[in-house]
This record gives C-alpha cells, sequence and structure tokens, in this order.
C-alpha cells in the first residue's frame, strides 16, 4: 500500500523495472509489407543472387570482347547490330558471329556477350556500329551475384526494419519475414469522475486526458499493440474484473488513477494481492510520487498517477525507455544539461520532473512551468521535462537541470572489420549477439585502417605457417579462425585443368581482385594451371570474393578461377587444390578484450557447433574461441 | 530532354524545387484522435474552464477559513464531519455550519468551502476533525479556470499535434479540429522488367523495390496521403494515361525509372509536353543525375532514376524536406562532418551521395561503400550517405563529407515574452505568424530575465503617463501597445461598493499576484473600496490575471477584485474605473528587429481589425505596429 514514507529513489525504481521487464522473445512471421519498424527475430538470408543475371548498367551496345583486335587503343571494330535484348525480356535470342546488340540500362546481358558500350561512346552507321578501342572484360556490367548472393547474410536478428531493409527486402523477393511478436499493452484509465471527449461534461467530471496521451505515444511505435480498456468506475471488483481481462490478452497493463493515498487506493490492493505482488509503490519524485509497479505471475502491472502531468511524467521519464527494451529496442538517450531562468519550489532530496519553456539563444535557458499537478497547460506548454536531484526545497536562477531526449536507436555496431571478410566471420559475431560492420579492403588498405585507428578488425588470408606481414606486431594481437585448401574451381568434367587440354583462346581466370588476397598465392594457383603457360596463354578477370568466382564459373561467363572446396562444393565445381592457407583475424590493442569477449559469447551459444555444420572443409581453430 | 551536358548544381536544383512547391493551404476538420502529427491549421481556443469548478487537490477534508480561529499558528479547531463528496458526484449536499466535508482528489470542494486539509495532517476523532493552523484562503484547491480559462488560445496555428496537444484536446473535450490536409503523392513505378515481390521472378525480371522504400519513407508521416499506381511498362501511352490518372488524385506525382538517356525516355518526353512543363532534367550529382523535375500546371512531377540507390539518395537528399515544406512542416537539419577511411571515384566539380558505413571511437570515421547505383547493398549496408563537391576525380582518406540527418523539427519559438503576459500579445504574435513562448513572471523576475539575456521580451503594465522603471535604458526599447482603464469588478447589483455598505466579514478582494502588477496600483485599488477601510477590514487572494480574478468573482469564491472593462464585460460584471495605465512591450537591443518586423507582419495581416473587435475596450497605441 502506497505510503509517502516508504519512496524509493528514481534509480532504485529503474533497477527493479529493468529485473522484471523482460524482453519478449516469442516471434512472429509476417508479411513484409507489414513489417515496418518491427524488429527481425532471425538473421535473413538472401534467396537469390542480385543481379540474377549479368545485367547491363547502360543503355548502349553488347559486345563480345574475343572479336575485338587487341592492338592499340585507337583501334576501331565494325560490328553488325544483331538485334536488340528488350528490358524485361527473359530470353534473349541468339546472334550470329561478329555483332553486336542494341541493349538498354537494366537488360540481361546475351550469353557469350561480355561487355557493354554506353551508346554515346559508339558511332552508328545504318546498320552497323564502329566501336573505338577494345574493352575491359565486364566492362558496364554488373555481373549475376556482384551485389548481392544467395545466402548472403542481408538482415542480422534484432535489427529494426527501416525503409532500407524494406527496399531489400521486396527486390530480394521476400514476402514474409520472423519479427518478435508486438509486446501487448492494456490502458485503463479509472476515476468516477471521468468521462470520454464526446459527452456533455456535468459539474464534478473531467474529461479523459491520460489514456489518450499514452495512446498516442505508444502508437507511434510498431512493435507495441496498445488496447485500450476505457474508463473503470471506482469499485474494487469493477476493477479486479476488467484487470484480470486486460491481463488474459496483454504483457503489460497500465492503469491511470486510484494508486495514490486516499481511501480509494483500491488499485493498490489488488495489486497487493497478486502474486509476486506490488514491488515498489511509491518513487522519491516530483510529481509522480504515487507511481507503482507490480508483478501478477509474469505480467507487468504499471500504476500511474491520475493526475494528468504526473502521470505524463512517470510514463515518460520511468517507464517507456524499459517498454522499448521490452521490444528489443535500446533507445539512445541524449542528456543536454541547461539552465534554469527563473527558481521554482522544488522536492528536497527527491528527483524533481519539471517542464519547461526552452529560449534558445547564445545558451539554452529553461523557464520552469510552475502549477499543479492536474494541469493540462503545464505539459502543453512544455518544450521539454528538465530533470534534478534538489538539494533544498528551492532551484535557484542559473541551477542546471538535465533533459534526456531519445535521439535515435542504437544502431552503430562496435567495430568495423575490414581487410578481407568471410560470411563465416558474419556467422560467428552474429551468433555472439554482438555483430560487426563488414567492410572488405586489400591487404594494404585494411593494415592502414588499423594503423590510422580507423578500425580495430582486420581479416587476412596468409599462406599455412606465415604470420600476418604487420609491422608493429605489438600493437595488434593474432587469431586463428580457420585453415583450408586453396586451389582452382571449375565446371565438372570440363578438360582446362588437364595437362593436355588444347587452348585455342586465351584462358580467363577468375581471382579475388582488389588487393584482397596475397599476390603470390593467386600467382601460385595460375602457375598450377598446366596450359596457362602456352600461348595463347591467359587473362585475369577481377571478382569480389571466391563465392562470386564460384558463380562465375558456374554461370559460364569463365571457365575456370580461385576456390576453395567450400566454394567449390556449394556451388557443385570441380577443385583442384594447390596449397595451404590460414585465416586470420587481427585486432588493435584497444579491442582485443571485446574481440575475446565477444568470441567467448559466440562459443557459449553454439557457434562451433554451426560453423562445423555450415563450413564442412575448413579445419576451424577452436581454441580462438577460448583464447587465454 | 535528359542530356548529361545540361545539368544544373543541387543547390540550383534546391531553389527551383522550393521556388515551385507550394505548401497547401486547404484544410480539413478532423476528429481529434485522427489528428496525430497533423498540422494544426487554425489557432484553437479552449471551449470551457479548466479545471471546470473548484477541485481539491488532494485527498482530506474540505473546510471554511471564516470558520477557523484566527489567532496564532498552533490554534486548533474542531469541527464535525458533515458529509462526503464523492468523486465524480456532480452537484454535492449542501452542508451545515461549522462542519468540515470528506473529499477525495478530484472532487468538487463543495460551494462555500475554501480550503482542504490533507487527510494526513488531521486528526479524526469518530465523527469530529481535529485541524491544526488556519490555512491560506483556497489552499490545497485547483481554482476553476486556474489552469486553462474558456477561450485561452491552446494551440497555435502551425503547431503540430504531438501527444501534449492529443491530452490538453481530449481534457478540454475538444472532439474536432481543422487541420490542413494531407499532401497527396502518386507513386508510379515504371519498367517492362519490374515485377512486384509474390510472383516469380522470370530471368531478365527484377522485383519492384523503390515504391516499396519511397512508401515506407512517406508511410512515416501523418500528413503525406500516398497511393502507390503500381507498375507500368515501357509505354508512353500507358505512361501518360497512369499519369493522367495520378495527377488528377494528387498533388505530387512521384515515378521511379524511364528517366535516363536511352531510347525509352518516354517519361522526360511526356513530361515535355506539360505546361509549363520540365523546371530541369538532369543534376550534377552522383548517383541520381537523371533526376528530373517538372510541373503539370500546379501539379508536380517528381521524375527519379530507377535504380534503386540513385533513386533513394535522389528521393531523400533533394525532395523529401521540401515535400515536408509542403505540409507546413519545417526539419531542423543536422550536418556533421565526419573523416573518409577509405578513398573512393568520385564526380569532379559535381555532389557526390556517397553511401557510407560509419564507426565510432574517437571520432567518427566513414567508409564509403563502392559499387553500382543498381545495387540494393550498398543501400542496405549503410549508416548514412555523406555529401561532398569532389575537386577530383578521387576522394582519397581522410578527406571530410557532410551526413545531413533530420534531427526534429521546429518547434522551438523565436521568443520567451516574460513578465505580464496578456492575450493580446498573443493575438498579436499569432497573427504576425511569428509567434513567442509566453512566461508569466513578477515585475522584478521579467527585469531580471531581460538583464541576464534569458529572454528578449516583456511585458509590463504601467500606470499612464510613466515609463517602465528599467535602470540601463538604453539596453531596451520600449513599445507602447495599449491603454486601459484598471479598477474593480464586482457583480452587477452586488453592493459592495456602495459607500453605506455594512460588511460583517473581511472583504476579500482578488488582485493579480506574484508581483505581476505594481504594488502601487493594487493599493490605490483597494483604497477605492469604500468600507476597505473600515473593521473588519479586508484580505486579499492572489489570482493568476485578471480574467481569473473576474472568473471568481462571477463564481462568487470572492466579492470584489481587480479588473478592466474588458475583463467585466466579458464575465459580465460590473466595472468601477479607478486609474488609467499603459501596457509596454521593452525589447532588448538584440531583438528589437525581430520584433519590429514582427508587429510589421502582424499589421500586415490585418492585426489591428481583429484586436479592435476582441478588445474594444482597449485603446491600441496603433504606432507600434509601424515603429519608425
Amino acid at each position: 500500500m502506497y505510503s509517502s514514507s516508504k519512496l524509493i529513489s528514481v534509480k532504485e525504481a529503474g533497477e527493479k523495472i529493468s529485473k522484471y521487464m523482460k524482453v519478449i522473445e516469442d516471434k512472429e512471421v509476417v508479411a513484409t509489407v507489414d513489417a515496418f519498424e518491427r524488429v527481425c527475430a532471425e538473421d535473413v538470408y538472401s534467396p537469390m543472387d542480385n543481379p540474377p543475371f549479368n545485367r547491363s548498367e547502360v543503355d548502349g551496345f553488347a559486345v563480345r570482347t574475343a572479336e575485338f583486335k587487341t592492338h592499340g587503343g585507337q583501334s576501331t571494330t565494325t560490328l553488325d547490330i544483331g538485334g536488340t535484348v528488350e528490358i524485361g525480356i527473359t530470353t534473349p535470342a541468339e546472334f550470329g558471329e561478329n555483332t553486336c546488340v542494341r541493349i538498354s540500362t537494366g537488360s540481361i546481358v546475351p550469353k557469350g556477350y561480355d561487355a557493354v558500350f554506353k551508346i554515346e561512346d559508339v558511332t552508328v552507321k545504318g546498320n552497323k556500329v564502329i566501336f573505338k578501342g577494345k574493352p575491359p572484360k565486364f566492362s558496364n556490367i554488373a555481373l549475376a551475384g556482384s551485389d548481392v548472393l544467395k545466402d548472403d547474410l542481408i538482415i542480422r536478428q534484432y535489427s529494426k526494419i527501416t525503409e532500407k531493409e524494406m527496399g531489400a527486402l521486396a527486390v530480394l523477393g521476400i514476402e514474409k519475414i520472423t519479427v518478435f511478436r508486438k509486446v501487448r499493452i492494456g490502458i485503463i484509465s479509472s476515476g468516477n469522475e471521468l468521462i470520454m471527449p464526446g459527452n456533455e461534461l456535468q459539474p464534478g467530471q473531467t474529461y479523459e486526458g491520460n489514456a489518450a496521451v499514452l495512446r498516442t505515444i505508444l502508437g507511434k511505435y510498431h512493435f507495441f499493440n496498445t488496447v485500450f480498456y476505457g474508463i473503470v468506475p471506482d469499485s474494487e471488483e469493477d476493477t479486479r474484473n476488467i484487470l484480470e481481462k486486460a491481463f488474459s490478452e496483454n504483457d503489460v497493463v497500465i492503469t491511470t488513477g486510484g494508486s495514490s493515498a486516499g481511501e480509494k487506493d483500491y488499485i493498490g490492493r489488488i495489486a497487493a494481492s497478486y502474486n509476486p505482488g506490488v514491488i515498489f509503490h511509491g518513487i522519491d519524485m516530483k510529481p509522480g510520487k504515487p507511481t507503482f509497479f507490480a508483478l501478477n505471475g509474469k505480467k507487468i502491472l504499471i500504476g500511474l498517477p491520475g493526475f494528468p502531468l504526473s502521470s505524463y511524467i512517470a510514463f515518460t521519464q520511468i517507464f517507456l525507455y524499459k517498454l522499448l527494451g521490452m521490444a528489443h529496442v535500446q533507445p539512445i538517450l541524449t542528456e543536454t544539461d541547461v539552465q534554469l531562468a527563473m527558481g521554482i519550489s522544488a522536492r528536497k532530496g527527491g528527483t524533481n520532473f519539471i517542464p519547461v519553456v526552452l529560449y534558445i539563444y547564445d545558451s539554452i535557458y529553461a523557464f520552469p512551468i510552475d502549477g499543479e499537478s492536474g494541469s493540462i497547460s503545464r505539459l502543453l506548454r512544455s518544450d521539454a521535462i528538465g530533470e534534478v536531484v534538489a538539494k533544498s526545497d528551492r532551484l535557484f536562477p542559473g541551477d542546471t537541470v538535465t533533459i534526456t531526449t531519445i535521439e535515435g536507436e542504437q544502431d552503430f555496431l562496435w567495430a568495423v572489420f575490414v581487410g578481407l571478410t568471410d560470411p563465416l566471420m558474419d556467422t560467428i559475431f552474429s551468433i555472439s549477439g554482438n555483430p560487426v560492420s563488414m567492410y572488405r579492403t586489400s591487404i594494404e588498405d585494411g593494415m592502414r585502417c588499423l594503423e590510422e585507428g580507423y578500425a580495430p578488425l582486420m581479416g587476412i588470408m596468409v599462406k599455412a605457417g606465415r604470420k600476418p606481414p604487420f609491422k608493429n606486431k605489438d600493437k595488434y594481437s593474432f587469431f586463428k579462425i580457420f585453415s583450408s585448401e586453396t586451389g582452382l574451381v571449375f565446371r565438372n568434367g570440363d578438360p582446362i585443368i588437364s595437362d593436355d587440354f588444347d587452348h585455342k583462346n586465351e584462358i580467363v581466370v577468375g581471382i579475388p581482385g582488389n588487393g584482397i588476397y596475397p599476390q603470390e598465392s593467386i600467382e601460385k594457383c595460375i602457375e598450377s594451371i598446366p596450359s596457362a603457360a602456352r600461348p595463347p596463354g591467359f587473362s585475369t578477370v577481377d571478382y569480389g570474393d571466391l563465392r562470386s568466382i564460384a558463380l562465375a564459373v558456374r554461370s559460364g561467363d569463365i571457365s575456370i578461377g580461385l576456390g576453395n572446396r567450400h566454394t567449390a562444393s556449394k556451388y557443385n565445381l570441380g577443385f583442384k587444390p594447390v596449397y595451404r592457407e590460414t585465416y586470420y583475424v587481427v585486432v588493435t590493442r584497444e579491442q582485443k578484450q571485446e574481440f575475446i569477449d565477444t568470441m567467448k559469447k559466440a562459443y557459449q551459444n553454439g557457434a562451433l557447433k554451426v560453423l562445423k555444420e555450415k563450413y564442412g572443409s575448413y579445419e576451424i581453430h577452436d581454441d580462438v574461441f577460448l583464447p587465454k
């Protein structure tokens, strides 16, 4: 039962609430179109490659680079227009030799064609097109899967679905998504004097305003489901009944009114009859003192005062952030200290929440709005709520009060991971619950980023037995993650790697580009193609990673490329091992402990089992999960 | 027609858009429950006093202070419990002499009772209550109208309805509100290759993602009404028809795709056929270059590129802020400079919008996400969009890019007005379209606030012929607003001001409290009550302003008080003029020009006519509106 002698502090109240308000772990599947601002309950992987086909990036003409003269940048090539690929056409016709094909942005680049010229860079003469120079292979083509590969992690568990995710889910054709179910919140307004707007006010009556405010605030969040149970009269029996109904349908029930020290404190009495019952009743704050918090089994009961300002302040300053937490949303709170422009009476020793008018000129000045807790104009006029623990029963001009605002949500990750990223690392970080942003760079750029402090984590592949080639080794820690055999992937049955393969054209080898792999390793693999040393020799094409190479080999864009057992088996290709290598994660001194803790968490959450299932061909270095 | 040689800068594009995108001035009446986040189209005045009756602020006992002994703070008074006022009871019974009445928080204080003791401060013995000391008149009572007076301005035109307004509208029983109608926006997605998610993807096809993103972004705002017209195939006739339908139903039509330099630039051709037609086609930016902006009569056509990243960037960085403006919403944009951690190719001389991954540690580092404009992963992975005009065709690590975020909306007013506030000033500022926050203070506090720089405007009433009593007169400007007669208000026919009125009890005089009026003026008025000088004399009760005094006199809480012709006539009371006074606005040097401009705007908007109608008994000093 409420007594002003048993108040707890705002801080204690917050701790107790956090202890009992648990996040909702239940999941539900919703249509993607309805998923906006819901919290993703599972990692979402792409069901398709994007683009799903080799797509022209420009309006112009598709060509076969093998049909171009190789000598001199100023040489010209003239080709007949073999036809047109209309955009949206699902199966382009086949076109004859020495032809180019009219193509528009977004169209399929027809089979065999491996570069596109922009229309403004060519000369069209009747049915012929004159091209200048020989284009690089795949220029102006977005290769299938170059944006997103099938099975890429696209949305992490616990992310909120923003417009960006809505766009990605649409483009990848994902119609349904698993999210945490909404937090169900019931609101009951209590008081014989209350009537709903729309009825004529009789003397002694007051229009209901608290539920209007609470419903509006909660209604802003797509992850709350709010039901208003109306006004319940001041009767213990009626209140007990409506509470029972509300508890059966919600996770949290909020009452307003009926909780102060008067003879009508029946909500406090009802709460006391629950098990475990009242957790606290009365907070050392002004206004909002008679606020209470109770548990009915695992269901939460929040008792707000009946006066509008008290109810608003207790709800927004004490409970709202915790309700967001139940929905897996962590608000970023920003605290701004401002100076009072006027004095105001205060609750000595307690927390004072003061509605203020702000004047922002050379500094921010806060004018406290005095008045009764029953006031709606105090709330209406306020620009913000200032918070201060008062040392005496009065605050003076120049005293500091703190304004807390929700600045956004915790959506930055704790680190950027540079160098060679790998889906396996994504899996580990995701399982740990402490994900990082993956940002692939060359070895050189990655080392520079670590050196400059731009990023704290880097992935790097080195030949087995070697150490990553860092200069200031004492500034970093090196963690071995896995070892694997690297070599060549090719279509099963393709004679390309037989010793006696007689190749008429250049062998085009897909390699990991942009300096993400050691040059020496790439050379070693190319040297192991028996015919690469013979005329007409070989050329290389850069890809983003080994998976993209495997996809290009499977689709027939290229015949051979670098890979490992994992990509070979995933894309159903032949594999010839060439050498053994080890994948390291390099961590700066500053983030070493965070990384170790993250690996431990991943281990506790069963990462090792998942990795062994998903990456069976890798030799996982188990001890990284339990570093000393 | 789009040509990459006729690009305009991002700045120019913004200016042209601002020139043609006009705010929607049409209004509509909506139910208050549906008004959340809509923009108020008219000043809203309170239809009632709040509280509507004298309301107990505590649980306890209501008493009549006249029945209390006056000598000594420790004296006790014992009263019988005459009965109980139940909360919500509309007409409390009448109670006998020398009784107190049991009362709860929120209940009507019965007629004649003029103070409430808290239950914890009294001793109840059977049917008697023992009280200590004599309470101040009206202690623990929220007087009728003390929070909001009927006809008080409660929501200004152009304010957005937040939860606070929702609460106030509910409590004041306001069921309907006039808001600006929604900005109607139609979205058309164009491209033969596009299909909606839910259909099976055929080779060459792409799932529609742009409209999904646009609809989600626009859907966040309650003042937009968005209709998606689906995917239109690449046909000029189909496109023309769907555009015609969309224009007939919307203020703005957004197309995605079909706007680049290819042979399929039919949307550009259609736009060119409108009158006045294309305003610009092509912005010197990357990505999003082929963006266009056209007018079909007064209807707006926004042409976004078809690639997801280009479309997103053109929309959010170029058009979104302007669409908010159409809805009378001015976003506060915050620009943060961050450092690139990696280099990236750039458009030389043009504006580069770069999706970046942010790493926040000792500083903020931005990792640019490279790739094609067709990418959805670039958008998905980005934490923000960095903006920079590149001096060369490459940006380097350490280069600065700017991130712009919507921090909130312009909801602070340009000034706080202290001292004696007056509804007439609210009217003037409101008509000017440049409202200020009204914050009533004593003369002393107001002068201190101006001196300290806490506030730039102050209202003060001085005796006619005098000047406001400021020390550093050269720091301020003084503007005479109106003059009026101040005196006494009383119920018509009440003999209280007759010379021969024989008063048995103290005369209770309502005065403006808290030092808002000069003490000398108050004394002058009291002296003019003939019998005030005779035993048993008089006592005073403080009120917030003259209107509250008039309301208290009308309701019978007090018999007489300070007032003027305006409050007397508004509350249908008798009036006895005592002296003449002038209302000044004092303005600091820094804000003098802003104040003058505001007065001019008020004048241009017809303030003088409104004031003469509403405040007929005031002598308005017209020249304040046209100061030299």
